[in-house]
């Protein structure tokens, strides 16, 4: 990382690659204040900025490698950047003497034809070139596309439709095709500009402590640099390769339906069962019961069922949030040790989830934090036998709440996931299940990597639609797998049933037909079970289901190996095509397929009614049709059958698992 | 308005009202450079400004009526404001030495519960305060509520559902309950922001010309300034005072339905057929043929027609807008002559209009402004013998055509429905006949006012919704009147029938009974003529219709004390009900009531279904439901029976017209 003085400003160099490029005509910096307004109803969140100035800090001066910015000579100094690193890995820290400053525009040289992906974990568009990203954790949103009736419903209804940049798991990080990266540290809210020619805008509610850059020869090592950067999961636990997790709420009839989809020849690995902790009945339907213990009333002889369940090599997994609700056993605990986040009069702050209220529990207090990890996941989760759950939420921090720590809510909004996920890794850790006990959390931000051993996907609409269908998991998986995140996988079958959308079978089959090529392979009941179409109610479905699993344990050679270079490289288990195919730019923004490992490829039907399908094949190795045996050159679409059971799956001529994927066509 | 300077800034005040405050913490003044991305979809705009920068002018130099502002003490100056005027009458002139700022805001003075009123011709608020007013001339939008299934179809299918803001006559000038009024000479895109409590922010993309500040004791006295300022309309023509306005456009068949109108009793000063031009079949249903003559294909026989209607005191009215189809006679004349608007390659310009093109004739090449007024407006229209016409659009100036004046098409957009109400007054006057013939437009900009001797509301929805329904036409007659619009009117039955929103014969009626008391009733077959309900076709609607008629006719003694004071004062037909009682605050947001001159209160019934209406009678004065007889004191809500027939009116007990009013009960 270098800094080249010109006669009017300078460049700043990593690798050769120029990254910013201040002129006093052009400033690379602007900085200014804001005043936000920033609602939130149920995880959905309008923002709106009052920008009250934003000026261009058009003089620098460079002393060593600190860069003093001001708005002209002779005026006082508002921002140092100070500069470090060698030719890969560069930082530039930030420091205001003003004050008043809580805006900070950042211009990064960009070229026309450059792509950028990242943002944690995008769900419309991987490439991110020609659109706006906000960066901020939120529920993702039902429809996500402002042109469809669902979205314009759950707009209405709840201001819930999102827009194609609403995401979980916002991440203020990307990478460029130019071979660099790019990572903001602060977690105030950010926006990623993408849409101009010549710069990248890089927009921040804060003076961050620094931005960071990497650069790489190749896009392999540039993702194992963030793998390094951001943090490593542990390997899958053993007993995931046994199967599917099977998905089921329905009390004490979880587990004859269970028997039944293990009858009818389906490889199962785990029973999860949300509905663990019981219900409550609202007017909304039913709902879980925030308060996180085990509930026999629902589940009787819990214990003894799950371990029979694993003697037979299924684990049994839970549910759990970080609130408790006023009316729960917890509740009461937590609340006289004084562990909730706090009101503005420092009364314990509560939040309304529809027809029942609950406490958020301060996780920047390290009490609190460690109560939950050691009483709620330590005691009634882990030492009750749970293998796993699903750790949900993560979005909702209240900005108007008071915390422990003194850190404004809205800086803390952003960092919340991670010290959810945090304290989930510690409570395991604690009890030494590191690696064997597995949780998945659609909530995220920089560093969740550090302790969140699997993403999931998060809430998409039981259907096929661009935004919000069954496509958007690939964007998932692909954005947050360049990020550190190695291993991701989704609900079979989808979550989100509103305004008469319900699953079809064809869904399900498409759905599950993904799952057997992901890390982890899970189904979920939905957030309306009774009106929607579950696995088990379909012969055909469930005959189908099956035989995905066997695909899913059949693979598992090969995937353990995939595993091994997470563990050792930090690669993702999905990838984008150009990970291994750089060289080949007509891949750079192919989101609905994806390579499996360095060997599969693997392009998922994600349209209803489709017989066949055409996906392309990138250039520099030839590519063998696993159901038909026929052999591709790279290089070009390709059309194949794609009948149920039968998705477009491609392997690399000459792989040294050729023979274990050829065995797929015997399943 | 004097200049009072401080240790640290200064205040700009007018009659003892402080309008600007600034101080070097505080500053009232911001300039700056933005890129604004403006597309057009048929009289639609999707406009998003990236503000590239935003810098406060902290420090102003006091030297007689000039402030000059810049960033810091020894910074250049980059705004020079010259103060001018009396204690009536100020303004503040705009000098800019640095040629790239295209942004100003400018901070005005704000009290808490402070009201504001204008914007031009405002369809949804009343008072602004509270919200941000975008001031750019467009369609209104289908629907205008975002919450609503036609917005969002309006939206979808063709981006035209709107917002609140949206209007075809913006005008940057507002009152202030504060007594004062500010206007911003300017044609460039703008917005007034009255969000915040302590000031009003006055967005500008461009230096403005100069801001005008008026003071005046009275609400009265500051309407009348605005009407000297900005113009005053000619009074109405004797022949309206005849009847209502029939619209029909069903060719000859016109003649025989307005006949059987006739005979069913209503009064009828004017057969107005839009379609007099003839007809152009598209995929969406019949159009008009822009090609400004009489198609006798059409109306066979139609001055023939039309003498002897006139005889009968009926006249005839016609159509015509500011563009020429491509197939009509009058392009090739227009084109040949070069008076069409060029594209960026300097050939003319073509506008999509669905199915056909149209040039737009340059109304800055005075040649070509003097040739539509006199060929196409003079000969086609005036010579020929209409009595008026609508003079429809105005608002779709595209932003990237080449104008004959040399100034960039984005600041002349907001400029071109005056431009084009221009056009239509010379060419009237050059035939001796203002005030004698009608045109009325929806379009307006600043100095409308002088050229427009009737505003109409433009095309609301058929429906009783909030934001596009019957009631957003009180709105738009209030806040336009403000600014020295005095007659306006609107479509009798709405005008936009999409997605299966028809009339129903209860909307007719509540229609007909405001039209009733506003200074010039007409009626509108609407887009969509076999779809939807007419006047003629439903003998109950049209017997009522008719008495309405009646009701107009009969109020014409006091009709035509309005129009003289209108020509004498410059005071809208109907007024907010603050005008005249502007100590009663409670009167200060009532935007579905209005006073129809001094002496009578309109409360038209704008919901379905209902039998009884609630209104607020202002404090000051008794009234007197015209109904009834019963007598109320002013100063609370009162509820009246109103049934079909019997439109909430009152009207000022001891009012000289009293006798005129009391007889509206034979009728």
């Amino acid at each position: 990382m270098r800094i080249q003085t010109t006669s009017d400003g300078f460049d700043l160099i990593l690798d050769g690659t120029v990254l910013l490029r201040h002129r006093s005509d052009a400033p690379c910096l602007f900085a200014g204040r804001g005043d936000a307004r920033i609602a939130m109803y149920r995880g959905n969140f309008d923002i709106e900025d009052y920008v009250i100035e934003r000026v261009p800090l058009r003089h620098a001066v460079v002393s060593g490698p600190e860069i003093a910015f001001s708005e002209a000579p002779g005026q006082p100094v508002r921002l140092v950047l100070r500069v470090a690193g060698d030719d890969r890995n560069g930082s530039v820290a930030f420091r205001a003497d003003d004050g008043a400053i809580n805006r900070i525009w950042l211009r990064i040289e960009a070229e026309r034809g450059e792509h950028v992906w990242g943002g944690g974990e995008q769900m419309s568009y991987f490439d991110m070139r020609g659109r706006r990203f906000p960066l901020w954790t939120s529920e993702p949103g039902v429809g996500r596309d402002k042109t469809t009736e669902i979205t314009f419903k759950a707009d209405v209804t709840g201001r819930a439709g999102g827009d194609y940049w609403n995401t979980n798991y916002p991440q203020p990080t990307y990478l460029s095709s130019r071979r660099y990266a790019l990572h903001v540290e602060t977690t105030a809210y950010s926006a990623f500009d993408f849409r101009r020619d010549g710069f990248h805008e890089i927009e921040i509610w804060a003076v961050p402590e620094r931005v960071e850059f990497t650069a790489r020869p190749t896009f392999v090592a540039l993702v194992e640099a963030m793998s390094d950067r951001f943090g490593r999961q542990p390997p899958l636990p053993e007993w995931v390769y046994g199967g599917a997790i099977v998905g089921l709420k329905d009390g004490a009839r979880s587990f004859e339906r269970l028997e039944r989809i293990v009858a009818a020849g389906a490889k199962v690995s785990g029973l999860w069962c949300e509905d663990w902790v019981g219900l409550r009945h609202t007017s909304f339907g039913a709902r879980l019961f925030w308060d996180w213990k085990a509930n026999e009333d629902r589940y009787p002889g819990l214990r003894q069922r799950m371990a029979e369940l694993e003697d037979r090599g299924i684990r049994f997994l839970g549910y759990v949030n970080p609130y408790l609700a006023v009316d729960g056993s917890l509740f009461p605990e937590a609340d006289a040790a004084g562990y909730f986040a706090k009101d503005e009069n420092g009364n314990t702050a509560l939040v309304d989830f529809g027809e029942f209220e609950c406490g958020v529990v301060d996780f920047t207090n390290p009490e609190a934090a460690a109560w939950f990890a050691e009483r709620v996941i330590g005691q009634n989760m882990l030492d009750y036998g749970l293998s796993g759950w699903m750790a949900d939420f993560g979005e909702y921090l209240p900005i108007d709440v008071t915390l422990a720590n003194g850190v404004d809510a809205r800086l803390m909004h952003n960092a919340w996931p991670t010290l959810w996920a945090e304290v989930n890794a510690r409570a395991v850790a604690s009890r030494g299940k590191t690696g064997e006990v597995l949780f998945f959390m659609r909530a995220g931000f920089t560093g969740v990597q550090r302790y969140c051993p699997l993403l999931w996907a998060g809430d998409q609409s039981v259907d096929f639609t661009r935004h919000d269908g069954l496509v958007t998991v690939i964007c998932g998986a692909l954005s947050s797998g360049l990020l550190g995140n190695a291993y991701h996988h989704s609900d079979i079958g989808g979550y989100t049933s509103l305004f008469g959308n319900v699953r079809t079978a064809e869904l399900i089959v498409r759905w599950a037909e993904m799952g057997a090529f992901t890390p982890v392979m899970r189904t979920h009941e939905g957030n309306r079970p009774r009106d929607n179409l579950q696995i088990d109610e379909d012969p055909e479905v469930l005959r189908h289901f099956a035989r995905m699993t066997q695909v899913y344990v059949h693979l598992v050679p090969y995937l353990k190996s995939l595993v091994a270079e997470a563990s050792s490289r930090g690669l993702p288990v999905q990838r984008p095509l150009f990970l291994h195919f750089e060289d080949d730019a007509r891949t750079y923004a192919i989101q609905d397929a994806y390579l499996y490992g360095p060997d599969l490829l693997v392009a998922p039907v994600w349209q209803a009614g489709r017989t066949e399908w055409t996906t392309y094949l990138p250039k520099g190795a030839e590519w063998v049709h696993v159901w038909s045996g026929e052999t591709y050159a790279g290089g070009s679409d390709v059309t194949v059958a794609a009948p149920f059971g039968q998705p477009p799956v491609f392997h690399r001529a000459g792989s040294r698992f050729g023979d274990l994927f050829a065995g797929l066509r015997n399943l």
